[in-house]
């Protein structure tokens, strides 16, 4: 039998211990912040049905969709006067994890208490080409507060990018945009209909440039005046209260715009009240693709690493709409995994000793040696460091070359003079200093491996 | 539009706040102890090929394999003389953790040290009809050494099993066989081609009673005096120690089921010095339905709550055999996330206070309150106390209500007098017990929302 070297499918990845140690570290800080503020984690089965997941992402998304073919036999009865998938395909795996938060807080709203101030981080599912960097699963890691107006919830929101950026090591900055400013900028320049193609046309202000941005809103059918009247408002400079004080100006005949505006100032006051450290920037050249933001839009950028944004979101008034529960206004950032990943890879901000499990490695000297560290290894544990005993009595050389490939700092070898004394002998492998223990004197040992 | 109320595939669950706090709580216990034991993390992707996943689980197996269509358009350049499925269908969810294990260790054995101990908690998928207790979607919690023979291996599983129910406070008892004794058995007798099935007749002792087995060995094609020579072994009676010398004498024709003797009398020797708490016990009508157990045999059962097996594995020679590798031996277990969950469910072994995520509900009293409470949250969150202020200022009854519905334990009401004289004031919603502490004194009110 010719057995062929097995693989996984493109656009998918295993995470060895490294990786995944590198992984968790960021999932856990991000997740120790979430609880922090009170937010609960919940999940959703990697499964919904079609029916939750199609027409929510667009024609394209739709197409990007993994689809299950149902079980049993999928392929009898079929009508070959209709299309084959839908009649095969009741299921699909997620694609964003948005979409079934809102399912669970629609199907859920019974038990839940609002504002409800949840986590989720799970994997989800797109069907892109793959390519560098992009990959057919990745992990989402999305926190949203729903039920409440308040723009408490936005401060909490860059309070908690604020955290965690802060608690991984990483100089960001963070860029603020309102909505319902941009919807004022369409009313203004007299094409309040064009605001989704003035907000596309604007969001790809840092991509192609002024120019081409002011080309492609023509291209939508604006006037020459109203492109002119919006340009001073894209190349707004100033600090952020001087900018809001300069659309005020212009924005006077727009009550959704001066509402946007109103919004800023608040959040940049309960910002400034909750002494957040990242600098907050307000920008109106930020839109963002999605087009269900209804008032606060955020985007965070690394300061010191050349990447796109890793963490990103804002509010809106009708995510439960599309299930059918009306006046559910929420707020929410989602935390890119992987770009956050290469930029800690990139400034070498991991901290040292991720990879390796184990504090101490008991060297293997026989089966009666082994017997004798047991008890040893065991207490230590219960002290909270992680040991092992490694299981065959092989060569030293081996032995150590276990330590060195796992990253365990200290190597413990007790022979029968160390049985006799009741002694337990450490050695740390980067200094190579080496003590003698009483065995049971745990203290001294987990101050003496603690000193690594 | 009419909008249907939102559902979820059959078989497959939501996991609430509380939900997912309590599986959060089991599956960080275990992870604890893998860790203090060296063991490293991984994950691989929801989706394997699906030429790595058939062939594996048995017929039965393959049908309840998830299949994914193809990407594009799957219906394409259809054979419709062959097969549809296999034509459109080229991935498949992972039906557990064991194949991608092996999988993995193959695709990456360049990299990885040997031995190699590492753990695995990912959701697996199977369609099986969904009934009470068994779902489509449901988590499995692995951990393997691979690439050691030494019964080391086993012992540091059974102190890890010892350890993580020692943490969760449920007594269990582990019952230990050894599938060389089996094959003795299957050899003394005189029908050693008869192994798997005398195995699987075994195995139902405990369902279905030691005639209907015996009826089953003799329809496997057992003569009356094989089924008369296996009976005393099935009903052996005594310690482990004595168990083993009345299988020597027995086994003394057979070389395997000697070796399988002196591996568990070496097992029960470690498990000795390691000191471990829980009871272990021979077992010898412990099989378990895979085949491909080679040494040891592990099953592990709550003492105080009725529920099957919540625990189990055993040694396996030749896992990586279907994807080329040889003589790679390792052993592993699998805790039942599910059953664990339910037993500490059913004994109220939960820790107290695991679905609320804050210790202290501030208050919203308008929003200058809010802004003076602001840096005081911000303060205690820094002290690793999680704390949320409410997001509106809305009537004092609902604020009570939401702390009440989340368990917050501490509510602050912070007005314009304790604004004035710089004040916090915190009331323990259960004694109803409050105190009023300088804004600043974080040592105080730590110390009073530890002491609940």
């Amino acid at each position: 039998m010719v057995i062929s070297k097995p693989s996984i499918p493109k656009g998918t990845r295993d995470f060895g211990p490294v990786e995944m140690a590198r992984r968790n570290y960021i999932f856990d800080t991000i997740r120790s912040v979430f609880k922090s503020f009170g937010y609960s984690q919940i999940e959703t089965p990697a499964m919904e049905n079609l029916s939750t997941l199609m027409g929510k992402y667009g024609d394209e998304g739709d197409k990007l969709l993994f689809r299950i073919l149902n079980s049993g036999d999928a392929f009898a009865d079929i009508d070959p006067e209709k299309p084959i998938a839908s009649q095969v395909c009741e299921k699909g795996l997620r694609y964003d994890l948005t979409v079934p938060f809102a399912r669970f807080v629609v199907q859920h709203q019974a038990e839940i208490s609002f504002p409800f101030k949840r986590f989720q981080i799970q994997p989800v599912w797109r069907a892109d080409r793959p390519q560098k960097g992009r990959y057919r699963e990745f992990y989402q890691c999305d926190v949203d507060a729903i039920g409440s107006k308040s723009q408490m919830c936005e401060t909490e929101l860059v309070q908690i990018v604020d955290n965690v950026f802060g608690k991984l090591g990483v100089r960001v900055a963070m860029k603020i945009n309102n909505r319902k400013v941009l919807s004022g900028l369409a009313e203004i320049c007299g094409f309040p209909d064009k605001v989704v193609d003035i907000t596309v046309a604007i969001d790809k202000l840092d991509k192609i440039g002024l120019d081409a941005v002011k080309e492609e809103m023509k291209a939508k059918g604006l006037s020459e005046e109203a492109v002119a009247m919006l340009e001073p408002v894209l190349t707004l400079e100033g600090g952020n209260e001087e900018k809001i004080a300069t659309m005020r100006t212009l924005m006077a005949g727009s009550e959704t715009g001066l509402q946007g505006l109103d919004e800023l100032e608040e959040l940049f006051g309960f910002i400034k009240a909750a002494g957040v450290a990242i600098p907050c920037e307000i920008d109106l050249s930020l839109a963002r693709g999605l087009n269900y933001y209804t008032g606060a839009i955020f985007e965070v950028k690394a300061l010191d690493f050349e990447i796109g944004s890793i963490c990103g979101g804002g509010r809106y008034d009708n995510l439960t709409g599309i299930f059918g529960l009306k006046d559910m206004s929420g707020v929410g950032v989602s935390f890119g995994a992987d770009r956050i990943y290469d930029v800690l890879t990139g400034l070498e901000a991991f901290p040292d000793g991720l990879g390796s499990s184990s504090k101490i490695l008991f060297a293997n000297m026989g089966a009666g040696e082994a017997a004798y560290v047991m008890p040893v290894a065991s207490e230590l544990r219960k002290q909270g460091i992680p040991v092992e005993i490694y299981p065959e009595s092989s060569k030293l050389k081996k032995q150590f070359d276990y330590a060195d490939r796992k990253g365990i700092p200290f190597i413990s070898i007790c022979g029968t003079s160390e049985m006799e004394a009741s002694t337990v002998q450490i050695k740390n492998l980067s200094t190579g200093e080496q003590k003698s223990f009483a065995s049971g004197d745990m203290k001294s040992i987990c101050d003496f491996v603690a000193g690594n």
